[in-house]
């Protein structure tokens, strides 16, 4: 073991730290100050210059494409005869904030991440694992590197927490389907509420989606909610997506 | 010069595209087929396998991803004092659809594409080339791997073809911003249109910007779009976007 890894662990002021981190992590940590950066919500974050925290906000920006990266590469490789709207599904099913949340909270995020309670509710307390989380995976980045990064998502991560096999069989959702599909090819996607049936108990509701102007989907369900889904999974077979 | 890099660019029999890709991307190619794959448009592409065509469309997601991480690092180096609102919405501006597009054509890959003109109108023909831009970034990053990559799109693409600063001055589009944020947070937006004033010459739109079931921006404009721009300026307005 190098000198300097041995001081880490045993000797230095911060030993206590950086073991929490190897056993959390798998490895020993280089830059101390990115991951208590990358557990630090903006509620206890202290501004910096210009008005910026320093929160883990900007990490969990650099995080999450790093991550988005690396789960993209994983699927590639794994699904050698999917289309890209499989892949683009799967990698959203895999990084959606319910999901890092989970994998948050079953790494022990709780005891790690620094938030002022009186100013989180108990809702928004279970989002700042997955956001934490996001921003650890930017941390390990800069610290080691894009391949390490990879390598310890993929071995330390995904193989032990996150069964691609079932989230493949799990509901697609249409509506974030169609709004991805819609941002990846530059079209404007509006979700139009026409006027619900008046004077009636049931009320049904429709629900067109217009995109670039042109109707190309449209659902009536006595909710909102499922006449949207409606419309977007037709819209979504209109389009072949 | 290495025996192969001699060979590739003087002998072998497809030392001509060899000898194209080197004056595009200032690096003899490696595995080329992974090359000639970025540019083939699925309207030129066969079936390999259970329906999925070898067309760029797999890199394009790639690319994509690579792409995506890369910008997210140059920015959040460039940028050390900006938030993460400010770095995503810059990013957002840097690999839109049409700046790509742009950028193909200003590297020449409408002599690189293979599509069938027979199927692809005028307007499409554009945004293949930003299509294989993403895909050429998922061929490089196969072939070369993620640190050649990253250096290869900053020097050799971002500092030369991008203006960062020219971007950070340009208009912020609200809705783009809005509905990544809540994409980001899980939750749920919707633009409803509510009735536009009947009988009249020049109508008045209402748009509301509905998250997670509340109101929380409206715009009224004589055009459904402007009202919608101004629904989501003012919802980022109140949620702090």
């Amino acid at each position: 073991m190098p000198v300097s890894r041995l001081y880490k662990l045993y000797l230095s002021p911060h030993r206590k730290y950086v073991r929490t981190l190897k056993n959390l992590l798998g490895f020993v940590p280089g830059n101390l100050s990115l991951y208590r950066l990358a557990f630090r919500h903006k509620s206890v974050a202290k501004s910096v210059k210009q008005g910026v925290k320093n929160s883990n906000e900007r990490l969990e920006f650099l995080g999450d494409a790093v991550l988005g990266s690396v789960v993209a590469e994983v699927l590639f490789k794994m699904y050698p005869y999917k289309d890209e709207g499989f892949l683009t599904e799967l990698r959203s099913k895999m990084v959606n904030r319910n999901n890092l949340n989970q994998l948050g909270r079953k790494l022990g995020f709780e005891q790690l991440v620094e938030y002022d309670n009186r100013m989180i509710n108990a809702t928004r307390q279970g989002s700042l694992m997955g956001d934490a989380f996001e921003a650890l995976v930017g941390a390990v980045y800069l610290d080691k590197g894009y391949d390490f990064t990879k390598n310890f998502l993929i071995n330390h991560i995904i193989k032990s927490h996150i069964d691609i096999h079932t989230l493949e069989q799990t509901e697609t959702n249409f509506k974030s389907k169609l709004i991805e599909w819609c941002q990846r090819h530059g079209k404007d996607v509006l979700f139009e509420v026409a006027q619900n049936q008046d004077g009636e108990s049931n009320k049904l509701f429709t629900v067109q989606v217009n995109i670039d102007g042109e109707v190309v989907g449209q659902g009536k369900e006595f909710s909102k909610k499922n006449a949207e889904k409606l419309a977007a999974e037709k819209a979504c077979e209109a389009l072949g997506i």
